[in-house]
């Protein structure tokens, strides 16, 4: 808990919730009648509109993106690395939105809201929500903001996707995409993993296939899992090294089943605490919206007709120890770019950090970030 | 279900079981106050005992290496590619011996025996075995087929984990060490996969800490979950790629949380089946003699130490899209074999199949495997 709150932070911030009376026809066929959108904003708004930010989050993330909620607030937002004053996402300069994604459970219309229809909590009725939905959403959030092009749309991982699938879908309606640490598509493997983390939640008995609200219980074991092998993934072998190696709990093995390792010890930590605060059937939404992402798929499969479409500027970034979603990932993705005659800025920058390594201000990373945003803001400010 | 069983075969083979009275001291401070070893043997031992080879297995091994054990057998034993008459574990020139671990749920004693001492099934009061422990067996099983050393130890995996274990402990008792897609010791990634996977079973409410027979029931759910996280660490990324990429189940995506995916299919498959033919007690065994594996560990952590004891040569082999151990782990090893002073064959074979490698008959691998083991053939028979 900071005493004071760090001068290079956005400061005390509050979430704001617009509600969405037109119907969303969502890519599955459904339609979600109506729903909220819980947002944060970051810096100022200028007079022609044209310094506005849209903040994506990934899998596990949320609307608070940075700043404090309150001086009691033990940690600051998940980008904080990147978003506020003088850092690279300049909260003196970009009017910063960074919203909850419909299907979270921060706020916005999600799994664990009241569907109005029946005055019962969504649960698993809540429908399947892709990211060529979610930009549509934002679309209507930017319009209720009165932001008719943004400066730019960034994100990390899942957040990534999102500003590529704005930048082919609503050309006219931003100047930058930001795509970091990520991908145009999930492979075999990635989705490998994500079926084991459903597998996990969907067998927990407590799951109660969705409805576990109505059985008073919540299928914490099965999210636990979920996360623990999320987590791995989300960390590279060497850091995972670096920081825990071998090292063993106590000073002697007990040999059994207990914890020994200090990793086993970290990895059960992080689980419990996220099947805690996360939604399990937007656990199971969440990763099905990186599954299905795949926006050459309407192109067929073709990823330069796909992105010949846009018209924004691109920065790609990746991370040397990212095997979730590897360098060659993003090349692939910057070299349909260039073939589709794109202006893209790419850099892949030498950190041990893994995927993570998008939240962690590794110098470099920092500084071409930071260079790049110079750039969108002198274009806007 | 083959007809006639091809030439290239060890044909129709029947597991033997001894018998060990001598209680045995394992590394856990725990005793075994008596246990049996299911074995398979392929070839004729000499009129030395020079010719013999021990088959050492993985995690989810046993005995049944090669051949078949019926007529009706859709399926030869699981090193079938590596072992038989012409091949480079020659039948026709070796005597061979493959055994199911202690603590195996497939013949050898194990959680799923009972206990003499109570009557009752061992289940979760099974101890721990070691790679250490499990060498101590293997000795005694020498000692009762009259096999005074082993003209070689092979292993892929954990296997070559206890090669290299008898080379540092029993140096006199073997010519060669085979350590194929193997490492000296896991890293902090291995041992959280592990984890991931103990904790699906023990957290599976059909588990009821380990006595699960007296309850009628397996934590089916648990070890499925366990064998879909193992099995995306034995596959490349490349190999799933390959194999099922991003081809769906159905012409149309469902946009729900059934199978969309073939890998998901696949996955769910391989899980499944695993599930009803495992003992969970076994699979927690099995990680924990992984995760405790680090033969330098009694030798201050230097592993060069701990390899000068060995009086062997050795073979190692490594898969360039191992990921679980990769060819950097293999390299370690060599170095310091090379630092020792020993006599090391090295090579790294390139192939799309990941960890599972070492039991796909890729041509390099099987003409240097061949030629390796026409030399140690040379020298005995």
């Amino acid at each position: 808990m900071p005493e004071t709150l760090p001068i290079e932070s956005v400061g005390l911030v509050t979430p704001q919730t617009l509600h969405f009376d037109e119907p969303l026809a969502l890519q599955s066929g459904k339609v979600l009648p109506q729903y909220d959108l819980t947002y944060e904003t970051y810096g100022e708004l200028n007079q022609d509109a044209s310094n506005a930010i849209l903040i994506c989050h990934a899998l596990s993330g949320n609307h608070h993106a940075a700043g404090y909620h309150s001086m009691e607030e033990k940690k600051p937002g998940w980008w904080d690395s990147c978003i506020g004053p003088g850092k690279p996402i300049d909260s003196a300069r970009f009017f910063i939105v960074s919203l909850n994604n419909l299907g979270g459970c921060h706020g916005s219309t999600g799994p664990t809201s009241i569907n109005t229809l029946t005055g019962e909590t969504y649960g698993p009725d809540f429908p399947v929500v892709t990211v060529k939905d979610w930009v549509v959403s934002q679309v209507r959030l930017a319009d209720k903001l009165g932001i008719q092009k943004w400066a730019a749309i960034i994100g990390g991982s899942l957040g990534g996707m999102q500003a590529l699938q704005w930048s082919i879908d609503y050309p006219e309606r931003l100047g930058h995409a930001a795509v970091i640490a990520s991908t145009p598509k999930l492979s075999a493997q990635n989705i490998a993993f994500n079926e084991v983390a459903r597998k996990a939640i969907t067998s927990d008995p407590a799951f109660h296939e969705g409805r576990y609200f109505d059985h008073n219980t919540i299928p914490q074991k099965g999210l636990m899992l979920a996360r623990m092998v999320g987590h791995i993934t989300y960390l590279s072998d060497e850091a995972m090294g670096e920081k825990f190696g071998r090292d063993m709990r106590n000073k002697a093995f007990k040999f059994g089943y207990d914890v020994e390792f200090e990793v086993e010890s970290y990895l059960n930590y992080q689980g419990e605490r996220f099947s805690e605060n996360f939604d399990a059937n937007t656990y199971l939404l969440m990763t099905r919206a990186l599954d299905y992402f795949d926006p050459a798929k309407e192109y067929n499969g073709l990823l330069e007709s796909a992105l010949k479409k846009a018209l924004c500027k691109f920065l790609v970034i990746s991370f040397s120890t990212d095997w979730r979603f590897s360098p060659e990932r993003s090349e692939i993705l910057v070299n349909e770019l260039v073939k589709a005659g794109k202006d893209v800025c790419y850099t892949e920058i030498d950190t041990p950090h893994g995927h993570d390594a998008f939240l962690i201000p590794t110098p470099r990373y920092i500084s071409v970030f930071n260079a790049y945003m110079d750039r969108v803001a002198k274009e806007v400010c």
